[in-house]
């Protein structure tokens, strides 16, 4: 029996960066030959092992270990990067996934007890049609066809030309979906691409699910005045409105900390997923977990140095793993807008750019996370994902899910310096691989 | 004896509008075809009295009237205006003028007791140049040539070109200078450009001297980090402590009101203008004199929804009639700046944009525009001017100096909308006549 190899996977991921990354990072832009080498290359590797490889109707990559039970442990990821990207973010997962489905292949003798499926998604990133998630959201059927098929780069091709490019018939990619029909769990490792772990000098945490979001954009309607001859209280200064804004927001997610113990139910966890409740009470938990809010745009008419502000208009993101708090915080930031509104004889107006609901994970495989991460080297962490996964689709089309994340050194992602310390790759390795023997045992349980 | 006739005043401004404006408000942009034509009109109108007009080397239109002794009082103000400008902003004064050259002319058959003489500054607006007060500065010897040298329209034509196409040669300007040679006294009659006089229900007031500006753009500098996955406290947010700036700039312009009673000094008081001190004590005023503080624009780096804002620049505008005072303004700015920066974890630089000193005008010249307005309709008001005038120039040339105000019916400026009552017109013609006979008196006891 060959055992997990987790310095093999460190020196793969590295000569996947040579062979796909450049001064600049990685450039493993999807539906870019970069992309295509990068398939190739990982599609090689799994070659010796007893494998079916296809890829589905939206372009994921599915490889499959046919196992005793027609149940399917899936570990997913992406392949594809933002250009410029880390050399982690994405492939860590699938590189991973590839000594893991060799360990298992090795221990069961070609045979393990459920069928194991490690996929590829395609473009996660969304770096060149400003849309991310669309393979896993072709297949959990949220995917927006509507809004998908006008989607341009920004040399003007459209989305259904550049996949009919790579042979993807847009029409037709949410036929993928049935790929899901057999999954009984759902693992996904990803470097943290915050520093969550760094800050508590932890390598591995058990993600409690993906944040819902809020985006907003709200305008302040004042008007002009000259900057000279207009007395400070006579002013309606659309800037002073919403500067207000700015501190307001950090009260408001240190307020979504508080409150009593809540249970959040996954979104369909009725049908699909009955018993996932994510218990939020503190003594389960390292931290509390609360909201995050930014302001991250703001501009300003007619925005000249000698006149009062007439509009000011700035972008609001809320996340929050709870439903319930996230929708206060949103509650609260437009009560304040209208305070601030009042105070200061201007109007005000909100606009939604996009929201999105919290994807909770599942209960049983989050502790067996933490089990695997806490046997691994001794202490889990458990916290909330603020971007978005792959993991977080599968979720919600009712596949029990959880992701694992490794300390990422800067605490900072989609930049060329994203770095994980070579000793926590291996630790993830490790554990990643007891978390996909711990959810097989588990499916065998619960079938 | 022929009276003066205010009405007359109201109505040939209707006449230059009629023959200069259009829907979209008034056209005498400087140096343009429509501001020849106002030229034209306006000389026209002077033609029939006993004067001698020319134009000086910076392209100033002199109209003087010879009395008795060689020292001048100046009467000014500026025909061109802004594109789709207010019709009265600057041409209210030099039609003004025109009515009350009449009376003197008519009063004293031709030789009034001291010289009169009405000024036409060229270009007060710099609309096209973006650069105002050219005619003025010229004269009064403050005008930054390599500046100006420099200066291109829209099309790229260059300030000396444009003005060599009027027959004006750049490199001569300031032999404009001379004219001020014999200037014992100037007035200066404008609309209010804000809604003080509109808010106390007052007809005219009496100006007390230009504020002096401090103009600043103010960067800070965090760092960018994802919405989702940077907790708050780990923030180093540019937008949040440029934006507590916007509060702090009230505070900082209320504070300016208080304090003891200050003497103000003229800037070449010393030599000029002897004894023209201010005294902004508050039994000598309506109301006490404050500064004024404008962010009027505000830019995000990188300005997307999903990112922390890295770096945040504001502008900062600062106005004070007192320089102290307005010194004082500036250092708490800075001082605030440098607290919200080390609040926020975020570094702050500031760039000065431009600065002028406040021009205090002549004590003794206050006093009889508030005698004036007083006998013409009851009550006077002292107020400072936010926006910069021509008067300021002359004032820093050392000639004492006031000017009076009139009413705005929006208090709005440099607009089609800019409107006074009739009424309040030919009452600021006549109270504006009796400053022009009560200066004449002041030059005459003087000398």
């Amino acid at each position: 029996m060959s055992a997990l190899n987790p310095k093999r996977t460190v020196a793969e991921l590295k000569e996947l960066r040579q062979l796909t990354g450049d001064d600049n990072g990685a450039q493993r832009v999807a539906f870019t030959p970069t992309w295509v080498a990068a398939r190739e290359w990982f599609q090689k590797k799994l070659e010796t092992l007893p494998v079916e490889i296809h890829r589905d109707a939206a372009g994921n990559l599915w490889t499959t270990l046919r196992g005793e039970s027609p149940k399917e442990l899936l570990i997913g990821g992406h392949i594809d990067s933002v250009p410029n990207g880390g050399w982690l973010d994405g492939c860590l997962n699938v590189v991973a996934g590839i000594e893991i489905l060799r360990r298992i292949n090795a221990q069961y003798n070609g045979k393990p007890p459920v069928t194991v499926r490690l996929v590829d998604w395609a473009d996660e990133e969304g770096a060149r049609f400003g849309k991310s998630l669309f393979g896993s959201s072709a297949c959990s059927g949220n995917l927006d066809m509507n809004e998908a098929r006008g989607l341009v780069d920004k040399q003007g091709i459209k989305l259904p030309d550049a996949l009919a490019n790579v042979g993807i018939d847009f029409e037709r990619v949410k036929d993928s979906g049935k790929e899901l029909q057999n999954a009984a769990a759902y693992i996904e490792l990803h470097i943290e691409q915050g520093p969550v772990l760094l800050d508590l000098d932890l390598p591995l945490g058990a993600v409690l699910g993906t944040f819902g979001v809020e985006r907003h954009a709200i305008t302040f309607h004042g008007q002009a005045a000259h900057s000279g001859s207009t007395p400070m209280n006579r002013r309606k200064d659309a800037f002073l409105a919403a500067a207000k804004m700015s501190s307001e927001i950090y009260q408001i997610a240190e307020r979504s900390y508080s409150g009593p113990r809540s249970k959040v139910q996954s979104p369909k966890s009725e049908d699909a997923n009955p018993g996932t409740t994510l218990d939020f009470g503190l003594e389960t938990l390292d931290s509390p977990i609360g909201g995050v809010c930014t302001i991250g745009s703001c501009t300003t008419k007619p925005g000249i140095v000698t006149s009062v502000v007439e509009e000011c208009r700035i972008t609001l993101d809320q996340r929050h793993l709870d439903a319930t708090k996230l929708a206060t915080m949103l509650t609260e930031a437009k009560a304040a807008s209208e305070r601030f509104a009042t105070e200061g004889n201007v109007r005000v107006s909100w606009e939604r750019i996009w929201q999105i609901a919290p994807r909770p994970f599942n209960d049983d495989l989050i502790g067996l996370c933490d089990e695997s991460i806490s046997e691994t080297c001794g202490k889990s962490h458990r916290l909330p994902s603020g971007p978005l996964h792959d993991a977080a689709e599968v979720a919600a089309a009712g596949v029990p899910t959880v992701m694992m994340f490794v300390q990422s050194l800067h605490g900072i992602s989609h930049n060329k310096i994203e770095d994980t310390k070579e000793e926590h790759l291996e630790l993830c390795v490790t554990a990643f691989d007891k978390l996909a023997e711990k959810a097989m045992g588990w499916i065998q349980k619960k079938s």
